[in-house]
């Protein structure tokens, strides 16, 4: 089979580096433009940014010409990790054109017709598709993954829609990957907790949440009707969405119902086998000290969410603690996992 | 007016060193004995354990000789730092023999005739000692402070008894010093997060919480009907202990109402104009992304908690983030403003 | 006697904050002009930037005007901790009009005739002010201070001059506030050393040793026969600058000479007992572990060099640890120290 | 061909857990035999010790009884990673017993007839295994590999020896893991560098790596004659010694010729592909600020010493950066790779 080509806008940054290093030895994908500001134009992408990850740049990248974010020369499929200032109108223009954009950026995600995609939560929002092109206007398509902390929440909650999910509060405590690069000025973060996210994160986790974890009827989505507060800092880790959560269930389930519902949660890519899919999306851990961002992040290539001590909660019903990978299960790898799905189900 | 001597137990540990550090120029008290564990027994205290803190270790101190944990040869006055694997048997002992122990360790916080006190918050609870003797059968007194974490609620929570306080929700994020030395491995949480603090420490926030907001009546502290979940968190911050925390309120104030109630807080030690007291015990912060722990934690001597981001929770009422000095008000900061208290009221 | 008006260029950087913060309780010198980029004019400074330091923002400081970074409405007497990228060009224009520019800038460090003061080691070197005017055709003047890696280095040398300094061999670990805000980010110093800093920090200390170390000749500097070499590196720590010193001396001392000639030395500022002046320039620490940044950048105000673990070296003769503050020592107090010297000489 | 069996001394430790995880899939070796102290004797491994590394406890492993350090049950092959405090008495029993101890010890590094082993620089060193038994009196064997400080300076020089090596001065900036687990307390390095490391390190990075250089001659190994100077200092960073190295090189080479050292730098590992060998040895990086731990450190497995920042020295003649990670090329994979070069030299 062929390798399918993709290309990459906002290749340059922190997610688009993470999307090189993701499609490095992918099966089906395989990078073949590169698309980013006009900074970077024109360079070879080693000579346009410092490769910022641990593992290798791929040699074909390392010398692949960076061009201009617009469409034309690209391939139909193109992963978006476009930082959100820009990548409304960019990612619309390629839409418009005719390419498939696989987006990691905020900004088309609450669309009525676009689908906010976890694949194992949500698969059958694809749908969506069907409508988007002429609710639209658009001759291609954009489909977008959750912020990288809903992806967390969301995932932990999702087994637990069964049981009447009501409320959850959730407080995060986010690794500065998810600020991008430069991102997060060291003095301001070394040995420190920084109390707030800027650009609206609060307000991502408690709308994004409801959009995911709600049904589809009659070709639109219904959001889920929780009630979701939600609090988000900055801590001084690499990798690693952590989430302090708890949840009211109308149906009070014992605890050992709650861990099968999560160490049983599957979907549509274990189901398909895709590349990408981790062979559990939701590991629980039984030491009282787990997980943590050091020891858990990386379990299956940082696409399973890990969880552990659930406790009953004084307030809600239940407490736990939930940990994903913030630039893999929550911006690139998630966008792959995407495109994966709609290879699958014939969608590109 | 002549210094009042005072003994420290625990001396050499982390909290017997912020003990010592901040008794340096105190106008009242004047360390005058040392009491730790056999390891220490017999050496100057500068030859007994490395002084850890950035402030001077004053000479007098550096060169005295460290004793035995027993009663006997300490002065009246006796401030406990002790671990509380050892501080029930040895608190107990000393307050059988006559001495005065303000206390930082949990042991016998819940005691029905100890008062757990926060200066500002329940200066009232000081009667309990009246009783105290007769029921514990001791000659002398204990007097204990909160946990660290606690004491960063407790006080943030108080002014707030007036609006019909019904519950509460909080995820801490505790420095490392609040585990004493040598404490959290480096390989632990340099760079990381560890979601679970030993010890029972969750169980201490929504247990000694409702004792210290509770009332005195006929003689005994009636608990605060507050209902609590804590979730408590280590990071690798040195000094500071956040707690993003959500109420419920009964009588649903406004913001402003919150925020005056906060910042016209005050207590019995600014009356009294006690010596550690700091000018306001609650300063609220309107900056978007405060309080901060290496920003704030040392406001006024570190004996000030610092509130900011009150917001509309949508699952309880509202809610805010809350810091506080761990080492200064939440443990040997907290112990000298009772003995303050004590003094000035003529306890001592 | 009437406070000395000073102004302050650059005051919203960080080393602008640290002389905001440092001069906020200072006997002489008041700050009552505020300068900095176009960005910052016509601003409040609380609203022009930030406050990043843990001490408080005055008041008054906090509600002046910016003003745009040229001569004219500034006092006399200006401190300057402008980026140097801009420095060389505003000070050369305040000092053509007459303003006595005291600069923690590289920029003109290095010209024959601007001193590159260390008031404990070459207070002398302000008598190339008397021929600065005429060489320069400016109406006022420029002291400088060394860059905030050198000023460690050259204190510990200083009193080692007089055994026949010949070579030396130094490697730095540079704290994170000596790159300025926003500095490094986060992702590149987290638990991370980065062997390198930029903007030629290798060959200043290489060559602003050799002046300051000089000697005053005919009205002139000759440099320091002393070779050097550098390695400077960066490392997660936000104050100090570690250095790892080699020396190579002509007349072989004895160990305990060495530490003799630290711990007496002392210059003008200690003899006119200067606000800032600590009162020994150099602390030998005889600890196996010391000096750390964490237990002793901040002796005495951070004025102080601290030094430990003197050692035979199998290639030079000596070698030893050196500690200095870099954003106090090392700049904006060193500056300060630099203008209290010259109020004192009459030079102001 | 059937998996040779290996026992793990110290398996609990911080480099038993190292060897645990690089020989979870080894072509060659299987773990079935681990000892330890008696504080873990007879627990399965997953009770007798948390699990501290991010790469999955392989099942065999979890389940398996730790058993007394003590010979006897265990497997000829028994790579030890005990502490020093007793590696010496329990690994000359086991050699007396006749077991192959492969140590990353420091015990018996210095003795004549062990062979303190770098594949890549002294394979030849092996010879002294025929004179060992007589000389020690052991059935057994005991072969070493170098303090993980040593490894990475001794494999910089290794190449330079062609060039004259007569001096060479080190300050190394070493990571947390290197002082095992609990090791260095959080307190102590979060946000701090420590200017010492205890246990004589400074001694063996000048004593060990003239041994390693040294040439074989007679039976026995003639140190190498370069004068060695070393300062050791802990940074908080999680793997990665990092060291800043200055050289003296009687044959004044240009600097092309000594990266082209590096680079063509090889050995036995590489001729014959055991299965930890890295491509190259040593990788020479052109980046500015390179090697950095966080960007390089995992190199072909960890196996790869990282060289960069070639510059002249103004005291000696050259100096640069080099890196490598200390639990894998400085501990356990040093010592697997020792061990994969004596299974195909026939000594096993």
């Amino acid at each position: 089979m062929p390798a399918i080509p993709v290309g990459i806008l906002g290749a340059t940054g922190m997610v688009g580096q993470q999307f090189i290093a993701l499609l490095a030895h992918h099966p089906w994908f395989q990078v073949e433009w590169l698309g980013a500001s006009q900074r970077s134009e024109g360079k070879a992408f080693r000579d346009a940014a410092a490769w910022r990850l641990s593992s290798a740049l791929p040699d074909h990248v390392a010398n692949r010409t960076v061009e201009a974010a617009t469409p034309g020369r690209a391939p139909k499929l193109v992963f978006s990790g476009l930082d959100s200032s820009v990548a409304g109108e960019i990612e619309t223009a390629f839409a418009q054109a005719g390419h498939i954009i696989v987006s990691n950026s905020r900004n088309h995600r609450m669309e009525p017709t676009v689908p906010l995609l976890i694949p194992e939560v949500n698969a059958d929002h694809l749908v969506l598709l069907d409508i988007q092109g002429t609710a639209c206007g658009w001759k291609g398509r954009i489909v977008t993954n959750p912020n990288c902390a809903v992806v967390v929440l969301a995932m932990a909650l999702a087994p637990l829609r069964q049981f009447g999910l009501k409320t959850t509060m959730v407080t995060t405590l986010q690794a500065i990957s998810g600020a991008g690069y430069p991102g997060v000025a060291s003095w301001d973060i070394l040995a420190n907790v920084i109390p707030h996210i800027g650009g609206g994160e609060e307000e991502k986790v408690e709308t994004e949440t409801k959009k995911i974890l709600g049904s589809l009827s009659h070709g639109s989505v219904g959001f889920h009707p929780v009630t979701v507060s939600a609090t988000t800092t900055r801590v001084p880790v690499h990798h690693g969405h952590t989430g302090s959560i708890s949840v009211g269930l109308a149906q009070k389930p014992t605890p050992d119902a709650i861990i099968d519902a999560w160490r049983s949660f599957t979907g549509r890519p274990q189901t398909l086998q895709l590349p990408s899919a981790p062979p559990q999306p939701i590991v629980y851990l039984t030491e009282t000290n787990r997980p943590q961002p050091s020891l858990d992040v990386d379990r299956d290539g940082g696409m399973t969410i890990s969880v552990g001590r659930l406790r009953t909660c004084p307030v809600l019903d239940y407490k736990f603690i939930a940990l994903g990978h913030n630039t893999i299960r929550g911006a690139a790898g998630a966008a792959i996992l995407n495109a994966e799905l709609m290879h699958r189900e014939g969608l590109l």
